[in-house]
């Protein structure tokens, strides 16, 4: 125990990624840390918990102080064990998630592991997100680092409004190259995917995922928009999935006999 | 091919499940009918896809017209393999997603696989989730049937905004009991678990989620209020997580430096 602010690193790209040991460089700075991160890669999971399947915890490293866990959970389950069995209900003062090899603009906040970890903390504590527009496994984390220390420690200062995440996106490009930073919306779109048959060498058939994002916005507030343009897009995330524009509109419904 | 509607039944307890042939049964009476489901039970899955593993797609039975397909995949994988490998593009008018054996209101909407499934639907048609607020694998669904078809007849004939799904929730009762059709937002509130540690046979220690939702909200426009007093809660959703009343405020991180 310390007075040091208390921060939880969880990530989605599992425990050995690149993007986890530039998270906890980053963290190590402003407190004490404790991670807890998926024993694999489990990208992609979104909100996902695990319920058929029992959940196991490890304690796999200390160093520097930083202690290190990995479970076959989720991205969301790395945050609830984190926070319930590792830290025993003690007060975090933030969770970090990432950072994500990988983008995570656009409607990809809500197949992203990295942001499911992120929103599930925001329900007790503050949390950000950070991904880098690069999924090589190698990738150069020197300008999120350098950003994401501004970002955090103004986010360990002032807080976040309950329920209230951030999702950092950064572009791939050096410290010199990046423009600025701009607080920006979900841009508008979806994940169109080819499922390509393959055959495998029993000769069934498999299918992966080949996808692109279609930007249907461009608009200049939107987060697509920022990281073209050499942004950092810092966009806060809420967990109201309801569609409040249209709740006047299909009342109709009320009446239907 | 025919003139009627066409309509993707998918869900995320498995093809096995009384909800899906509740579901089916309703689906039967507007259009033409597929259904893609999960080989297993995918509770909890949220917004996940499967990326780490190849897609399998089997169809396993055609009845009355109906095609019935099940995949190795999430929820959301179901959408897309539906839409994309089993209807090769062709023009689906409505994806039903459940029946669901549980709630899925408050918080849940973001964990839950027939939502994603629900909500990964509404990019490219209509779509609408139906939940019972009944865990049990025998549940009754004549209430969920007699209520559900009401509403999707009227959903076929006025359709939904883009990327607006409904998320429909049945309160555990009789028909007569059913107090009414409620629109209503999302609960405000969050999944408090207990992670109570087990041993295995093996000596391992091992963690099972025991939680219950603590609403924060009460209020009589939300939808667990609606489910508590025996309405049939309607919540329209929506895809964009962007956290709107905090966009002015956060804009102090871009003077960051």
């Amino acid at each position: 125990m310390s007075d040091k602010p208390l921060i939880l690193v969880v990530n989605d790209d599992g425990y050995e990624a690149l993007g986890l040991a530039a998270m906890v460089e980053i963290a190590k700075e402003f407190g004490e840390v404790v991670v807890v991160a998926p024993d694999r890669v489990r990208s992609a999971m979104g909100h996902a918990i695990t319920m058929d399947l029992p959940l196991h915890l490890k304690k796999y490293k200390e160093e520097d102080g930083v202690q290190y866990w990995r479970t076959n959970g989720t991205p969301v389950d790395c945050v609830k064990l984190g926070m319930k069995v590792v830290l025993k209900g003690r007060k975090v003062d933030l969770v970090l998630s990432g950072i994500n090899h990988g983008c995570n603009s656009s409607v990809s906040v809500i197949y992203s592991g990295t942001m499911g970890a992120a929103i599930e903390a925001s329900f007790l504590t503050n949390a950000v997100g950070l991904s880098l527009a690069d999924y090589a496994p190698d990738a150069d984390f020197t300008a999120a680092k350098y950003f994401g220390k501004k970002i955090i420690k103004q986010v360990l200062e002032k807080g976040l409004p309950p329920q209230v995440s951030l999702n950092v996106n950064f572009p791939k490009c050096t410290i010199e190259e990046i423009q600025g930073l701009k607080v920006t919306r979900q841009t508008q779109g979806y994940w169109d995917e080819i499922l390509e048959p393959m055959t495998d060498p029993y000769g069934r058939t498999q299918y992966w995922y080949v996808g692109h994002l279609v930007d249907t916005d461009h608009k200049e507030d939107s987060c697509e928009w920022a990281l073209k343009h050499n942004f950092v897009s810092i966009q806060p995330v809420h967990y109201d999935m309801t569609a409040y524009h249209y709740m006047n509109e299909v009342k109709y419904l009320e009446d239907v006999r």
